[in-house]
C-alpha cells in the first residue's frame, strides 16, 4: 500500500490533464494518502503543496518537521514555519518559483480550515480556488487489492464486536457504558474507533446524529448500534438495530423489515456503471413505496477508505458511475421522532458483477436480543 | 454560563462597530460559546450565521435539525437541509433577507472546512470574506467567574491525576499503556480528555508534538507527561517533566532548570497591560541566555477555555496587551534532537495585579521517580 510516489505522479498526471497548477493538502487523509502521514497540527498550518510538475514541498510547524522529513514518501522539501514568523513567509517564494499567477487554478483540500484558505488568498489575489475533493476522489476510490485486504480485516473486526457486544444489553445500563465497552473491545483487539460508537436506546434511536448519552436501557427498546474500527489505516463502519425485548413499538417489525428490503434493493441494484443516485433511488423507493418517505432523511450511502466518510456518496446528484473497487456503506434508515429508528448499514465493494458485502449480512427479521 | 442571548447581542455589537453584515460560526466551539451546542457534522455543513442586526439563523443537516431546536440558546430559525439539494438553497434566500452584495464583508469561523467556504464564495461574488477569530476572541478570552471556577475544577482534576499518575511508571511500560491509564482515569473522575494525552519517553520527548506509541520506559529516561481534562466544557492543560530515575543524559538537571526558570519568568512578567510577544521573549530570553534558544521552537502558550488552544496566543506578533481574566498556558520548552526534552506547562489566569496560577506549580528542580 506504500507505492507514495506513483500516487503522487498520478496526482501531477491529473493536475496536468486538467490545467491545474498546484493542489495543497491540508494534514488530512489526503495528505496520508500521498505520503503515509497525516497531522492536524490543531490550529497551525500543516500542508503539502504538489506542484503540476516537478518536486512537492511540506510546509510544517516546525515542532513537526522531524516527522515530516521521515514520511514513507520521502519528500525532500520540507519548510518548518515558527510561530513567531508564520508559515506565509515559506509560502511566497514557493508560489513565485511555481509560477502561480493571476492565471492560475490552486485546489484546496477540503478539509483545510478557512483561516489557512484566507490566508493564501491573500497571498495569491485573483488567482482562482476549487476544492481538491473531486482529483483527490478519482485517485482514492477505486480500491487495490492491499486497500480491500485491510478493510475486510476491519469488517471482520468489527462484526464480531458486534455480536460479542449483543451480550452486554442489558437492563439499565446506559448508552455510555455500551459505548465503553465497545470501545474496550476495538482497543482489546488491537484496533481504534473508525469514529465514537453512535448508541441510541429507545426514542433517541429517532435521531441518526444522536450524541451517545445518559439514557437506561429498557425492556422493549429499539436500539441503534453503529460502530467501526480501523485496520492499517483503513475504516470499517455498520449499523445494527435490535430490540431489547420485543419491541414495544407495534411498528417496529414492520419498519424493520421496510429497511431490510431497502438495504437490500441497493445492494441487488449497484453495479458497475450505475450510478450513485440511481442506487440511492432504488432503496429510497422501497421506503417511499412503504409509506415512509418523509422519514429517510438522508443520503443511502458514502464512500470509505483511510477516511470513515469520502467520496462516491450514494446520493442523489451524484451521477458519476460506480466502478468495480469503489467501496461505500449501504444504510437506508427510518426515523420515527418521539418513537425509535431503524438503520442497517453494511460496507460493500463494487465488482464486476454486482455488489459484494465486506460484512456479514444483517437478519432481514427484527432480532430481539433476550432480557435478562 | 448560559447567557446565550446577551452572547449572540454582544457579537452584533461589535459587528456593527466594525461594519460587519454577517457572522458565519461552523460547528465549533465558537457556535457552543454562542448556541450551548456544538456538532461537527463530518463533512457536512453546519453553520449558526448571525447577522449584524436580527434573528439568527441555524443551517444544518435535516438529522440534526430537532438538536438545533432545542440548543439552550433557543433559536427559532432552524433550516434543515437535505443531502440531496445541499444547503446552499437554504442559505441563498437568507443572504438576501440580510441585503448581502458586494459591498459586504462576512466573517467566518476559522475552523469552517474550505470546501464550505468556496461553496459560500461562489454564492456571494465580490463579497469580502474575513476570519471571524478576532471578533470572537474579543468576546471568548476574558472569562467570566463561572467559567474560571469550571476551569478551576478542570485544572485540580488534571494536576491530581498527574501526582497519581507518577504511580503507574515502571520499566518496559508502553507510552500508549501509560496513555490509557491516564485515559481511564479522566473517565473515572467523569470528565472527559481536553486532548489525546501525549507521553513521551527518552528520545521521543525531544518532539514536541510526538505520537505516543509503543517506546517502552527505561530507567534513566525524561518523560514529558502532556495531559488535560474537560470540566463543564472548559479545558485543562499541564506538562510535567520528570525522570525516570537518575537521568541517562548528564544535562538534564540543567536543562530542566534553564526550562523552570524561563516558565516562571513568564509568569512574574505577565500581568494586564503588558502584551503577549513580551510575555513570549521573558521565557524566551531566559533560554536564550543559557545558549537553548535554537531547542525553543515553538511559542510561549496560548489561550484556552471552551477550547484547549485559543487566543490569546503568547507569541512574537502578538501585541495585544492581557488584560484581567485572560487564561492561557505558560509553556516554555527545549527539545534536544535524540536526546530528551523538557517542557513545563500551566494554565493561569491574568489578576489586577499579575498571574495566578490554576495549576499546582512544579517543582524547580527535575523531579526523580524512583526506579521500582
Amino acid at each position: 500500500m506504500s507505492d507514495y510516489s506513483g500516487r503522487i505522479a498520478r496526482l501531477q498526471a491529473a493536475m496536468q490533464a486538467e490545467g491545474i497548477a498546484l493542489t495543497l493538502l491540508a494534514g488530512t487523509d489526503q495528505m496520508r494518502y500521498l505520503t503515509g502521514w497525516r497531522e492536524g497540527g490543531h490550529e497551525r498550518f500543516v500542508g503539502l503543496f504538489v506542484p503540476a510538475a516537478g518536486d512537492p514541498a511540506f510546509v510544517v510547524p516546525k515542532m513537526n518537521a522531524p516527522q515530516a522529513c521521515e514520511t514513507p514518501a520521502g519528500i525532500a522539501q520540507v519548510f518548518g514555519w515558527e510561530d513567531h514568523t508564520g508559515w506565509q513567509d515559506d509560502v511566497e517564494p514557493l508560489l513565485k518559483g511555481w509560477g502561480i499567477g493571476k492565471d492560475s487554478t490552486i485546489l484546496v483540500d477540503d478539509e483545510l480550515l478557512s483561516i489557512h484558505l484566507l490566508n493564501l488568498q491573500a497571498l495569491c489575489p485573483g488567482t482562482a480556488f476549487k476544492p481538491a475533493g473531486d482529483i483527490m476522489a478519482s485517485l482514492r476510490q477505486i480500491k487495490t487489492e492491499a486497500e480491500l485486504a485491510a478493510m475486510q480485516r476491519a469488517a471482520d473486526m468489527i462484526d464480531a464486536i458486534y455480536e460479542e457486544s449483543l451480550g452486554w444489553l442489558r437492563e439499565g445500563i446506559t448508552e455510555l457504558e455500551f459505548h465503553e465497552l465497545i470501545l474496550a473491545a476495538i482497543k482489546r483487539e488491537g484496533s481504534r474507533p473508525s469514529f465514537p460508537p453512535l448508541i441510541c436506546f429507545g426514542a433517541n434511536a429517532a435521531l441518526p446524529h444522536h450524541h451517545t448519552g445518559a439514557a437506561t436501557l429498557k425492556k422493549g427498546d429499539v436500539v441503534i448500534i453503529d460502530i467501526g474500527c480501523i485496520w492499517e489505516n483503513y475504516a470499517s463502519d455498520i449499523t445494527r438495530t435490535v430490540a431489547f425485548g420485543e419491541p414495544g413499538d407495534p411498528d417496529a417489525k414492520h419498519v424493520y423489515r421496510v429497511v431490510s428490503a431497502a438495504h437490500l434493493a441497493a445492494r441487488g441494484f449497484g453495479r458497475p456503471g450505475v450510478s450513485g443516485e440511481a442506487t440511492d433511488a432504488t432503496a429510497r423507493k422501497v421506503i417511499i413505496d412503504a409509506g415512509y418517505g418523509d422519514y429517510f432523511v438522508h443520503r443511502t450511502g458514502h464512500g470509505i477508505g483511510l477516511s470513515t466518510h469520502e467520496p462516491p456518496y450514494i446520493v442523489q446528484g451524484n451521477a458519476e458511475p460506480l466502478q468495480s473497487g469503489m467501496c461505500f456503506s449501504v444504510e437506508p434508515g427510518i426515523y420515527l421522532p418521539g418513537r425509535f429508528g431503524v438503520r442497517i448499514e453494511n460496507i460493500v465493494t463494487v465488482t464486476p458483477d454486482g455488489i459484494r458485502s465486506l460484512d456479514a449480512d444483517a437478519p432481514t427479521e427484527l432480532r430481539i436480543v433476550p432480557v435478562v
